[in-house]
């Protein structure tokens, strides 16, 4: 009898999308304005899906006050208000597409939940793109 | 050729979450404001999902009407404008948690469903807590 | 050049409406299941409008971090996870309907904001049933 | 390291459901309101979702302004400010349910997307009803 | 102390906008593709705004089971899977678009509600465009 | 007979809030870590009012076409994807909180349309932060 149970977070941050050994021409010609040097930015929408049992006890497949703490320390308070380009170390090298960023909050989340638990993050860069990623 | 019909449905209610044979203490240690003696309340937003083959003739998986009145008589008129731990039966001996709710939900449309159909149901304590259930 | 400020708040509660001198029938005739003298709940969403000039320098009218703090300590921590006729002093003797709540939260708003400013408070019950107040 | 990305888009179209060797009588008492003979319409809103892998190159799955051209091209071209039953070649002799409209969404995309990726299509008929299609 | 209620509905409807004067190409320069002879549709979305004292006795400005009750019988049976340009009396001769509508509505409405009570009708054609009428 | 139309409208950019007179802590004081030099950003949401007799002849306000078509050159060719502090130039002197970019838009805006009509502009920094200006 396991359940689903969902938590949704946000995050304001600026962006740009681009690989440094190109060109800026063969970057604006694959990533558009979104290449922009001088940043963009998002109010990016998350959602943590945490699949469990239900505790007989509690009645919780997990505290849902737990998994709000959790997503604010690992997530929110590291990407919130901040440059991920410059600001957030993984970004460094990597190139932060939407795709890219859920696997980081995947792989961030997943320290730290249950290994009971299965996990399946949703990340909404507008509310008409999105990503989703639940490990495999 | 299966596909998935999702309906939405709401109902507004009252609970709290305790366990009756802890203390006061102990609920508001575990349960935080959730525990408080008089009650609070939620609009809960619920989707029910049927997957099944489309009908050749209809065109439907199952008659959205049917599985609206369905949801009408089994969930809304056993759960709207309730008190949750008083005045539904299911929650006389078990704690009313977004995840026991969905798990009693279910349970009652499956009861109702056509066997050949898989049953998902989602349910929405807030905007930003909600939990979903599949029968396994 | 004024301009106005808007601020989206929320708080979960239970509450019935009824009048204490009339009969369970009347009451019931009057108000219908939102009679239920177990009570029922729902996720209160609120806006904050504050209409003033722009300060030049912060380009601010209102700080939205003070405005959403004073929206903490005046209303979620008194109405959040509260049962609004039993918890609430001001619905001791007054029913809570929509209208006499979005009142009270206005009266206890205009107290503590700026009398240069204008202020207009709007409260969804539901998303489909929501009051307006300016204070006229 | 499989992601899904999801693209919405929308169309506005009229529809009318019927199976055209019933008499009026049987087509009202099996799609009520729905088989008005004079059409109504809708805000029909799509997901498209498709699940791959990330490119290690441009960290994406799918670029998705490529992924949003060929939901306009495809779909919208086809569909936005049509009638459904007269203007789109599928419907001639297919009751256009949103069941059979979400697969004839997916098949026309199917057609046009790398074969390694997975797609699923949902489709909004209204903000309440909903369907969802993955090709199996 | 005047408050304004608010009151959200729907209802889903075909269209079209032309001239019947005027020739298919005039048509169409004006009205572009919402001009297409075999209609398209929408779901509209509605909310009725009736401003009035609160009522000391209930705490109501307008009973809003009376108000929801109001909205089905005179616009949701009238309008509700409906073609605006066939079967509604009122645009036999007037072009169906957003701001004639909501002026019908308004007119319908204005004629049920308490003389004492200011009106507001706003109609979503669809999310991004949006018409609102006072009377004035 | 005025009735107001409404266009939604959307921009993705970066901004940060500081005053370049003032000190890193006073900045850090006053605009918290909104004043973040790296900036962050925001999917910019825009609602254009704009309020007018209906002609007889088309039934339009206003043409929501031109309405859309002056928004994207007037607004989001020149704000979308851009760094709103060091790519828009009346920002360079001019601190960009959603107050001061509402009058921008409003002024824009303001010059292109029908003198006859009102103009309102309202604009969501985020879901729970929106601010609306009416030129007065």
């Amino acid at each position: 009898m396991r359940v689903t149970v969902n938590r949704k977070a946000h995050f304001n941050a600026a962006h740009r999308l681009f690989r440094p050994e190109w060109t800026a021409e063969k970057n604006e010609a694959v990533f558009g304005k979104c290449s922009n040097p001088n940043y963009h930015g998002h109010n990016y929408d998350l959602v943590v899906s945490v699949t469990g049992e239900i505790d007989p006890i509690t009645g919780f497949v997990m505290d849902m006050k737990l998994l709000k703490d959790l997503i604010k320390t690992e997530i929110e308070d590291v990407f919130d208000h901040k440059n991920l380009n410059v600001d957030v170390p993984e970004f460094k090298d990597l190139n932060p597409t939407s795709e890219n960023i859920v696997v980081i909050i995947w792989n961030k989340l997943r320290a730290k939940i249950n290994k009971a638990h299965d996990l399946t993050v949703t990340l909404y860069e507008t509310p008409r793109n999105y990503v989703s990623y639940s490990g495999t």
